[in-house]
């Protein structure tokens, strides 16, 4: 079995259920297989019995990132949908554009978001998208973990859940159990009911959990609240699909009788704020989810609406947008905001056992922060620097269930120059864009 | 003459009064002493007539970053004034802090800040602190630019105002034309009007501008009408601080009557969203100021309220937070946002016909942005890449004033472990607080 020792770190270490943050200093971090097994003064192991060694020199050792919500390999189509409303984001560029696309694109647009959130200490993603038999295949040779969803919309009918569903069923466990697959319907505004209840009754069927879209934006509410009188969280309730583990990407648009609804369920929120602001859609109820018990993960989004797969850009922009929201900089402290950005992350995956701590028996999904930069000193605060000062490139190692997959910052798994050759390949093709050839029209 | 060669780069051009921005590419660029001579397709020049050559090799070339307002040398406070108030925020921590400030605490906080600036692309600040004769000194080293004023309280009476007016004189026109002083009252709110009427006469005697905290929220704005009846600009116009040239600190408390005073005057705003979110001070009309033809640049503030000294932060944050306020992603578009990054922010302090453009006759303040990185792969739009994805990471060499001080990453004029070295010998005594000791009390 692999060992690895990590020397001389700090540690940030967050209970499991209290939004409390604590750095210890001087720590040796110990990895045997997948696990961590201890976490000690530094200077009692003894390097000889270890395959690997890494010094880490007052790095900061935790846990790897969670994106939980994501639409990866939409990479390809970065910076193509600019300025515009999110009618037109919908109708005349995204579903427009893919219906470009092709299954390898998928292939090497997940290689290059994995490449680019492992450069960003992102260890494990929730995905939603198309072809990821193809995805899947990419995390694999990524090395790091996923929550993988074949996003389907009501207009696909049984054929659509039946295919799916065999998704699940073919990847569930993929990659040595890096993988897991859930259920992908796209929203409630795509998908009727009964195409809602098919889903659960497949996610019962299969054991398995519901990703999808609900209540993007509070215009998405009130439509749904004219049409059907019902709020788009009161749907996936009577549809059965809150009974099972679900992961609800944004509700930026809840309503006040929405909450008492999720605080019931097994739910979790992802957050993605700097979609929401760029697309003007509201700040999400964060503190207010919070507060009924309703775990929030942290988030980017797909890469046309976020324009990159950083989550320390969504850990400060949640902090930054959440106390301006609450008019008070008292408010959503620095510890709510880490305890968010792990062991939430972890718990809105379904994981809040075994990710988003360093701890013995978690698995070790970890990162070694370098706050050694001078946008870090003199550092006053690790846990302040963590928040509103790191970048995606202050990440200089990351190990993915035990392995060590990107190291002083070079990757170890892909190769970016041929990803980036790839995709650059297509970029002609990708950018093509005929508005009235759209997998799907926007009408909520 | 110095003379340097920058190759087959890509080059952002935008006009001197429209939001338009393109991108030209395969240009050379020309730089002769301290000004650029040329920018032209690339392969004309010969490069053994140049004293120094640099491949950019695709990478694109932009004016340097211009930080409109900070307060450099704070960084050594870094991280220490966390999730509390503004009351709390000025009156137990910040002031309190400031009484343990020594000059040399200033010369290295100053070069610390410098040297995260020239890391992320910046080679202008205005600068408002104390001590400013050793940020002066900070400055010379660094081979940056910089607007310095040295801060003053109306409690200072007239011989803080010949302080700050010697300082003026003595360092106008310093190290080789790179440094420019103005007078630096703090704000409305800490100066009489006596004192504010004293500094504009001591403005126009030295033939300089004022730089000044005004209208920071809308309560300190409500806070003036109740004590007095008129707004804080108000109080600047009748004092006669607009009508000489002013550099004004965040404004977010305007009113609608200010926009017509402002429109009026010789005056630009510093915009600092970054400190706005994270203190819970409202949203700036950033918009409503460009429609009155009032410029905005982009700022900092101080690493006590922003944590960083990061301009593309500032300038990804006024993206997104005027796009929320708007109600529209359609409105704050790219090119107005890289307008006020560059020829917005040397209008502001005061250099819009020499900084802010990479054309023949501008000063040499360039950066090489490198963006190369998968987080900007596939490269469909460059100007959206620089407002949405762009870390200071990414900036690869700095010049300013014709001189490379930054190459490859890597520091021409500073040493950064010298400088961080000196910084933490210090930490535990700048970290005391006595809130009993502060140096003025926050009141509005």
């Amino acid at each position: 079995m692999s060992s690895l020792l990590i020397r001389n770190c700090r540690v940030l270490q967050i209970p499991l259920d209290e939004p409390r943050a604590t750095v210890l200093t001087g720590q040796d971090v110990i990895v045997r297989g997948n696990r961590i097994e201890a976490v000690q003064p530094t200077g009692q192991a003894d390097i000889s019995h270890f395959h690997d060694v890494i010094e880490a020199d007052g790095m900061l050792v935790m846990p790897g990132l969670i994106n939980t919500h994501a639409h990866v390999p939409m990479v390809i189509f970065r910076g193509l949908a600019e300025d515009v409303s999110i009618e037109k984001w919908f109708n005349d560029y995204m579903w427009p554009l893919e219906s470009n696309l092709q299954p390898d694109d998928v292939y090497w647009g997940m290689q290059l978001g994995l490449a680019e959130m492992i450069h960003g200490g992102v260890t494990s993603v929730a995905d939603h998208y198309f072809y990821m038999d193809r995805a899947a295949q990419a995390v694999e040779k990524a090395g790091t973990r996923a929550l993988l969803g074949w996003a389907i919309f009501g207009s696909g009918g049984m054929d659509a859940i039946n295919q799916t569903a065999n998704f699940v069923r073919t990847y569930q466990g993929a990659a040595g159990g890096r993988i897991r697959t859930w259920m992908a319907p796209h929203a409630p505004y795509t998908c009727d009911d009964d195409f809602l209840r098919a889903c659960v009754q497949k996610a019962e069927e299969l054991g398995v959990g519901i990703h999808i879209h609900v209540s993007e934006t509070m215009g998405q509410t009130e439509a749904s609240l004219e049409k059907r009188g019902l709020t788009p969280i009161q749907v996936l309730d009577q549809t059965g699909v809150l009974d099972v583990p679900t992961l609800l990407a944004h509700v930026v648009g809840a309503m006040p009788g929405d909450m008492a609804i999720l605080a019931r369920k097994p739910t979790g929120i992802a957050h993605a704020p700097k979609t929401y602001l760029k697309l003007a859609m509201g700040t999400a109820p964060v503190r207010a989810f919070m507060g009924h018990g309703i775990p929030v993960g942290l988030a980017t989004d797909g890469a046309v609406s976020n324009n990159t797969l950083d989550i320390w850009e969504s850990l400060r922009l949640m902090a930054l947008t959440q106390k301006q929201e609450a008019g008070s900089p008292e408010m959503m402290t620095i510890p709510q905001n880490l305890f968010i950005a792990t062991r939430m992350s972890a718990r809105v995956i379904g994981q809040a056992h075994e990710l988003g701590s360093v701890e013995p028996g978690y698995l070790a999904d970890l990162i070694l922060v370098d706050l050694s930069g001078v946008h870090h000193q003199p550092l006053h605060s690790v846990t302040a620097s963590l928040v509103f000062n790191t970048a995606a490139s202050d990440v200089n190692t990351v190990i993915c269930d035990g392995r060590i997959i990107m190291q002083e910052r070079k990757l170890l798994t892909l190769h970016e120059g041929d990803i980036v050759a790839q995709v650059n390949a297509g970029m002609e093709r990708l950018a093509q864009r005929v508005p009235s050839r759209r997998i799907q029209v926007y009408n909520p």
